[in-house]
């Protein structure tokens, strides 16, 4: 098993508590209501997500001093004080039992209630309209504020901990990645590839495989389809963990299988990688974000290649996917700035057509922005380098 | 790879889209605002979900001629007809990039508002507050009606198709744990076991590991934590996967490291596997899904150990966790009765204290309910079978 680093976590968890207590005073808020096991995990420590599909399993009632009710489908009694490493936990409740929240509104809404009787402002982020509104009208003195931008806001810069926990997440997502490029050879086929990149992350230790993505020859469609490898063609992969304590990495690959790749792809495969070291050296606190997508495609435009179909990058923490969003102006609320101390992650894409098929070529690496620039958290090679 | 079924894929959608249609008469919609990947699937077979965390990454509107506009973050322009094979879909759109829903309230609803003009009732199910309440103040003529409920329950009642798909990944999800419990043996790990079934699955061309599970003296904590097995040791883990079309399994088994397992973990566990053939027994149409329950925790009651502390048993469908939830009338919205031709798993839970420590004991299986009982469709062994 990887040698996860040994963070503070008393330090890790009174962090995160006060950046929260700090946003519901800014927002006059008595309760927090969240649903999310990214902002469950942020807030109480308490370790919820174990399925793809338990984003609408679980919730949370927060209030001012950081004590938690926790609800989940997984008892079904009331548990008081059930976990003595996280005390603010005062009870976890049974939540709808392996159901989507939506086919339960009313035992969802009832248990929520009764939590939120001594509230009067709530700060809430993706419940479910079903649930929410009922809940509103058994407590209609209560205000509801929705606040999932300003969390996500809150957690955009890191601590020192969150950072080594990245770190690590990273490391461990690398050495899948190579693992992968490995495994890359004639007559293996692209789910091969997962199989290897998801084994390899389940012996270090991660918490959880999130997304393992292999586009051999399939144009933009980015999903594995038994495909055989053949000497010479080009693939990419895109997996992402969450690592220990829940923090995640998200890391691309392209790979050649050995043998001959035609010239042409790797003369644009040489313009990827000019393009990712673009988008390192425009990254740094202050940068605003649209600029750092402008700089990636202006480049590839110059290049006469394909330029990124979505944004070019994104912040990394609690989700593989956070705050900010690296992208154009026009296709994000807001024009953020980076800012020291966020992990973000750089995807540039490209591609070539040939012989009318066209190859998208694809990396991504994390990294932590400090004071003068971006450190890479990654460490898995790039091909022509393994 | 698995030898996956060929089925009718122009049946199967347009078996779909006929209860999609029937539902939104029934309830005088003039549009359906998606956002779960499963939602997605069903009324477009369009493929979205990629990442554990993309389930509030995407949307699809759809009017009563089941005619679709996509929103999805890996595009960022339009594209008019992007699949042919799926001539329905007459657009997808760029939705905020890499980035959780709430983040981006503002683009999202601008989005989805312009692809409702012409809408009169909108049946929604989990889309963000946030982004609801500003498209509902864009267009204060529409109705926005919750139907989440709805949707859940016309999809109980599978076609021979699903059917056919629901065992398919029943078939390989068992093939993952047979492998999983051949690995298991004196100094393995439990991320050891949980790498080889995600190894099998993603061989076999499964499109997504939903969750991998293991508990080996945990008590009732069901992660795994890099602990080795030792010779005699129960343990249990519980795995779930996506197959082809996106059609899902949820499997546990209970397994014994080779060597001595002591008499009285062996003697609960046959108590557990004589509670499966309760469920089974108990499970026809027409029978209410607490009896259900009942017959399950009362025969554990009666046998002196601990009752499963959640639902024992689930709808499986596009999601691994659909409707019916059989589970005890008090912790449900609705005392529904199981119906022929859906597709369910059963999971008794139960466990017995050795020295101190509680060894939870797991078992689950994945059904077709047909006219006289279940027929079971994983068909992995049980520990003491193999």
């Amino acid at each position: 098993m990887y040698a996860w680093s040994a963070v503070d976590t008393d330090r890790l968890r009174s962090d995160r508590r006060h950046a929260l207590r700090d946003l519901m005073q800014r927002h006059k808020l008595s309760h927090l209501l969240l649903t999310g096991f990214d902002h469950i995990r942020y807030a109480t420590d308490y370790r919820t997500h174990i399925a793809a599909e338990a984003f609408d399993w679980c919730a949370a009632v927060i209030d001012l001093d950081g004590e938690a009710e926790i609800f989940t489908p997984w008892v079904d009694a009331t548990r008081r004080e059930p976990e003595p490493s996280l005390p603010w936990i005062r009870a976890i409740h049974p939540a709808p039992s392996w159901a989507p929240a939506v086919a339960h509104p009313v035992i969802w809404s009832e248990q929520l209630t009764r939590a939120l009787r001594s509230a009067t402002r709530v700060g809430v982020e993706h419940i479910a309209s079903c649930v929410l509104d009922r809940i509103s009208a058994s407590l209609p003195d209560v205000d509801f504020v929705g606040i999932g931008q300003d969390l996500y806001d809150a957690r955009i810069r890191k601590t020192s901990d969150e950072i080594r926990l990245l770190e690590d997440a990273s490391v461990v997502n690398s050495l899948a990645a190579e693992s992968a490029m490995r495994t890359a050879r004639e007559g293996v086929t692209d789910h091969d590839l997962l199989a290897d990149a998801m084994c390899s992350l389940q012996k270090s230790g991660a918490e959880f495989v999130s997304h393992s993505l292999c586009n051999h020859r399939r144009g933009s469609d980015w999903f594995a389809a038994g495909s055989v490898l053949r000497d010479g063609d080009p693939y990419f992969f895109d997996i992402g963990v969450y690592g220990r304590h829940g923090y995640a990495s998200d890391i691309a690959r392209t790979g050649f299988v050995g043998g001959d790749t035609r010239s042409e792809v790797k003369a644009v495969y040489r313009k990827l990688l000019t393009a990712l070291d673009i988008a390192e050296e425009a990254t740094r606190p202050g940068v605003r974000v649209a600029d750092i997508d402008a700089a990636v495609n202006d480049y590839l435009r110059r290049e006469g290649v394909p330029t990124t179909p979505y944004a070019v990058g994104h912040g990394v923490g609690l989700r593989a996917c956070e705050l900010p969003t690296i992208h154009r102006t026009d296709l994000v609320d807001r024009g953020a700035r980076i800012v020291e101390n966020s992990v973000i992650a750089l995807e540039p894409e490209t591609g070539v057509e040939i012989d009318g098929e066209l190859i998208v070529l694809k990396v991504e690496d994390n990294y932590a922005v400090e004071a003068h620039g971006v450190r890479r958290l990654s460490t898995a090679s790039y091909a022509f380098d393994l």
